[in-house]
């Protein structure tokens, strides 16, 4: 039994019988029964999540983690490759959105480089679980070993057990991850590339036909099979995108809401149901991204979003919203006071 | 000339150049031009309202004004009008939802009496500014007076100036004031009643009839003219709603950002709009409430709102969700690296 076998194994389906203990509570609090909206439902899903009727995020983590792209070659992307490490050199100092954002929510940033290309940043902050050079271009085969995939997928599950949050956040930073994200989504939810490829960072039309081209050469090349997802993750995944699938399984098994950012992140989080489906019952997604797979992905794990902002920068940014929002349902869930201990009238039948 | 004639007179428009300015900055931060979305666009309103490129936002106030309806006498609401009062005492002691909101995102709550029926509660931190005991019902003539009406904004400014806040939040608590908004919105935007009343706390189809013959009577009794909004106001509207109109008033005359909770601070700002035009350079949209009067009043604005969980409690938890939008926009604004500063390639051209 490898160790992804065992972090699968560990992964219990989330207990539905507390969203009725959570729906008592919260129509118990000063307020129409409801009101709260889409908050209410997000704070059913966090205790049923965390396995308790009285949750507490104290420590969440965004879990940022770097990885290059041998598709990048193919001018799939508005930035050069060297962005990725000198973004995570940013990261490792807090100059970057998710830095930022995640100051105001409150959560701690774990950046960590899975294979960005060149030598490793020396910035102590970082933490380096190199397990490539970055991946081989997808277009000419597999972008990594199965053996690389699984090791990535481990190393971001040991970051999320070296972290011990009580809610996960995920992010990345790899430039050309658009790309492998759209092959990932094509081969997963049997989409047509050109419906699931967006401009990225902002290609041109130029770019953006490179995109499609690539992602549709990837699929003939690779020819993956829905039904093994660690196949078609190591064919057309990023080392940071099956870091991801870790950082998600791990907070599965751990009963920690895993807030996902936006469109890579939740194809890593598809590859984590389509490995352990009881890990479904503890993704919240967080917003909408710009990204047209984005949408196909939430569909396929059954998510609806909280945010739609037009965002699409990734990093973490979108799940530190998210963080924000679990924060403010179960502020209202811990914090109000109900009719009854407030001396308020309920309502009339 | 008035006191309200002279806070009218007070309100500039925002200053349109700053928002090349601020495009500028945003441009320069590490991300791709554009990639955060509305954030950017939430950032630039701040600045140019503000009126100065670096804005802090240190000190934000969501002021929670009460006030009780003559129309809930007559059963468009599902709740007795005694919670208008019981639901004041439990702002004041920190036991509702736009309290823990608040304290979650860092504002003060400031909770004013404007009218709420029976005697004026004791609680210290309650602010009694009562202008009527309660508005007449609209189904029989005006709510208030003229000079009632104009009290109360009087008053509601007065709240805002006393406070000096750099952002303001706008909340409410009245029982039956989504009767009052949805008879203000339909004499202002000259929309059928029955398109712009909605369900408020939870009324049952029954309730709801009701609710759309209070609004249609109110309009046919009070022939309220739309290019008299005061006159509106006064025969349409709420001593808290009128009160909101106030804090929009002076929140755009001191330049602050104000946060626009739901349907019924919406109503209070197209009021405010129609009273003093360069106020709507101030106001920033929170969420989308469940009402069906909203849209209209944000379409009447040219607002679209940030937010849509499908909320409809009011009393200011929008807005403080708002709140944390806007200081999630500022802290990428202000906290963000350049390009330059982190020596992180720009894109390829």
């Amino acid at each position: 039994m490898t160790a992804l076998d065992a972090l699968v194994a560990r992964i219990a389906g989330p207990d539905p019988a507390l969203a009725e203990v959570a729906r008592r509570r919260l129509d118990s609090l000063t307020k129409p029964p409801g009101s709260l909206g889409r908050l209410e439902e997000l704070a059913i899903r966090v205790v049923v999540s965390a396995g308790t009727p009285r949750p507490r995020i104290a420590a969440p983590v965004i879990f940022t983690l770097a990885g290059d792209h041998g598709v990048a070659a193919q001018g799939v992307s508005a930035y050069p490759q060297a962005v990725t490490g000198q973004m995570v050199e940013n990261f490792a100092r807090g100059g970057a959105a998710v830095n930022a954002l995640a100051r105001l929510v409150g959560a701690r940033v774990v950046v960590a480089d899975l294979g960005v290309a060149g030598a490793a940043s020396t910035h102590p902050s970082i933490v380096v679980r190199r397990i490539a050079d970055g991946t081989r271009p997808i277009t000419d085969g597999p972008a990594m070993t199965r053996a690389q995939a699984r090791a990535a997928i481990e190393a971001g599950a040991e970051l999320v057990e070296q972290a011990a949050p009580d809610c996960v956040g995920t992010g990345e930073m790899g430039i050309g991850n658009t790309t492998a994200a759209s092959a990932l989504t094509a081969a997963l939810t049997r989409a047509d590339p050109a419906a699931v490829t967006g401009r990225g960072t902002g290609v041109d039309d130029h770019g953006w036909t490179r995109k499609v081209a690539a992602v549709r050469r990837a699929l003939a090349v690779n020819r993956p099979d829905p039904a093994d997802p660690l196949g078609v993750l190591a064919a057309l995944g990023g080392l940071e995108i099956a870091g991801l699938v870790g950082v998600v399984l791990a907070g599965a098994a751990r009963r920690a809401p895993v807030v996902l950012d936006g469109f890579i992140a939740t194809a890593a989080a598809l590859v984590a149901v389509r490995l352990a489906p009881p890990a479904a019952g503890y993704l919240i997604a967080a917003h909408r991204s710009a990204e047209p797979g984005h949408a196909r992905l939430l569909a396929a794990l059954g998510l609806t979003p909280y945010l739609d902002l037009g965002m699409r920068l990734g990093e973490g940014t979108g799940a530190a919203l998210g963080i924000a929002l679990v924060r403010a349902a179960l502020a209202c869930y811990e914090d109000m006071a109900t009719f009854k201990d407030a001396g308020v009238s309920e309502r009339l039948e």
